[in-house]
């Protein structure tokens, strides 16, 4: 036993490969006084096709009881008949919201030897090093009521988009914190000029930032306009904050922005358990990649990222992350490539695990 | 008087200064045979300033009755601390509602003259030409209950998404008929995988093309993949339908992506009138840009291109758009360039009204 508790959770596609290449690394620093009691479970299709659910009550138990998640991925075509209630995606929903996993840190950062691979130009890209916090618990992700009801002879579907003020407070504070340790600068994105919600949120993260944080440089923007901003010149910006749903687009945009898609992790974090570390999830930003998976050409990177994450931001183990992040970039500087990272520049093609071993080799 | 009316609305901030220079072109095909009835009218700040609305029932009824309402930009800086309710984006937001325009069409073409402005590669944008239909009458811009409530002593913001079977249809309808006159295939954005409303509009989409356009290449795609995918490689896409709320950032994610933002024109169609004429309201894709207003430095082309459109699609004079499309080009290629379209590679620096000018000698 040690103090330390990971549940590992790889999902569908490429999780189960991605994640094996976790394992290693993991498996490193226990071999080096750094230990973690690990347990693994089903999430997503996986869980629907052994459990009928995508997520069981006693995995949704022992996520709450570990002190981090660490999932690969969820989804594939062949669950798409299935129903709303029981798609993949709705077990790593049911994870967010009942850890209430409030803020998803999502890093859009450049790596050095792969910005030739954004469709963006270098100098718009190169060096690009921003964090989006999205709040992950609430808006028209869960607001109630929400369906396809009947009217008339007519469907009509409806989602309700709903934010109270507590939740706009908590996850303005998280990237006030992280903008302090960082470039101290937050941009909030919302459309205060067509929705009240976004007046709303507008109106908390200014309240917030006036009383605890005036140190902190604010400004707002609406979230049409983010995502051109987003697009012309990234580098504008340091920390962005924005709900649910604009974050789930805008950070995708963001992501895609660096050409590093395979190389981003993300963490989800909660409030504080009782041993003083987070609830928290830790994932790629990546997708499930059906279309490759199985076949050894799926990228760990982004895997093997949120893993560090998990080292600074559940164990307080910062160096340890920085060693890990090292390791990648060493391994890229050498020009390993995975197949998506494979650009006109050449390098020398991994699969997979050869991927995970060098990384491993490195640190 | 003439049999085409012309409802124009100059706006706020650069508004004013674009519409003159389309009063030019109007004028123009005036001495040739092609005559408007044009009246004027307020709409967005500058309404709120004259008669504390930002539109005026006189100016709405007027809007009914036109043939086409041309509008330049609303908004500003000044208008900021305005009430929701009176906000000078509600004026545009009720022209869109009660004049029923469900289908906004957001061309994204990237002018060949200006392929280096954009902040891709060239290569993946050169050539652009991608259609944005975005529903414009409906969903979370207009779905009640919304407002922000108490609940406790806790404010909480509402919205509502909402969609009816027949307001997707229509909608649909429109980017079928538009793909077979282009490259016959439509992609159909939502986020299915959280939103039941997504998943009504997949299921209606897929329907209709089913019964009625079984000829046209149909996709769909999360919301999310598709900002990454337009960001990552726009050519793959011909027409994309998506809602209200994801159409505003996607429209404006590709308008960014040609890099010629300040060409943009759309229009917003609605059912036809007793004349045959559909219900119509042409703008340009950019804003009120306040910092810009009044300097001559705004490009007027965007605007001028809307009434190319207004000509295309309110007068079925599609000889008559291509005229002005063509004078457009012909300037680019002579080097002129308004403020926001000198780059790197220079060009002869002109201001607003220098640029309408030299369009309509152009013609
Ligand atoms: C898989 C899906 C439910 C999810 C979301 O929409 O939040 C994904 O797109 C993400 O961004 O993590
Ligand atoms: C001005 C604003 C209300 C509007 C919108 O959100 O629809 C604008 O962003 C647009 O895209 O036309």
């Amino acid at each position: 036993m040690t103090n330390r508790s990971l549940l590992i959770l790889p999902g569908d596609g490429i999780g189960p490969e991605v994640m094996a290449e976790v394992r290693k690394v993991i498996d490193w620093f226990g071999t080096r006084g750094i230990a973690f009691d690990v347990s693994e479970d089903l999430v997503g299709g996986c869980a629907y096709d052994a459990h009928g659910t995508p997520l069981t009550d006693a995995t949704m138990a022992r996520a709450q009881e570990v002190d981090a998640v660490l999932l690969g991925a969820v989804g594939g075509p062949k669950y798409d008949v299935l129903d709303f209630s029981v798609k993949p995606e709705r077990g790593l929903l049911r994870l967010r919201k009942e850890m209430d996993l409030y803020a998803n840190l999502r890093p859009a950062q450049c790596f050095d030897a792969l910005a030739d691979f954004s469709s963006l130009k270098k100098d718009v890209v190169a060096g690009l090093d921003i964090m989006i916090i999205r709040e992950l618990t609430s808006g028209v992700y869960f607001g109630e009521p929400r369906g396809i009801i009947k009217e008339g002879n007519e469907r009509v579907g409806i989602n309700t988009q709903r934010y109270t003020e507590s939740e706009i407070a908590r996850v303005a504070r998280s990237a006030f914190e992280l903008a302090r340790k960082r470039g101290n600068k937050v941009c909030s994105m919302e459309k205060a000029n067509v929705m009240e919600s976004g007046v709303l949120w507008r109106d908390v993260v200014q309240e917030i930032h006036d009383a605890e944080y005036p140190d902190v440089e604010l400004s707002h923007m609406y979230a049409d306009a983010g995502a051109m901003q987003l697009t012309r010149w990234p580098k504008q910006f340091d920390v962005i904050v924005t709900d649910n749903l604009f974050g789930d687009l805008l950070s995708d945009l963001a992501a895609m922005l660096t050409g590093s898609l395979g190389m981003l992790p993300s963490a989800s974090l909660g409030a504080p358990m009782a041993n003083g570390r987070p609830k928290a999830l830790y994932e790629p930003v990546h997708g499930s990649a059906p279309d490759i998976a199985g076949k050894s050409l799926a990228n760990p990177i982004a895997c093997i990222l949120s893993f560090a994450m998990a080292l600074r931001y559940s164990f307080d183990l910062g160096a340890e992350a920085e060693r890990v992040e090292t390791a990648v970039n060493a391994v890229l500087a050498d020009g390993l490539r995975t197949a998506d990272l494979m650009g006109p520049e050449g390098g020398t093609p991994v699969s997979t695990s050869a991927m995970g071993d060098a990384i491993v080799a490195k640190l």
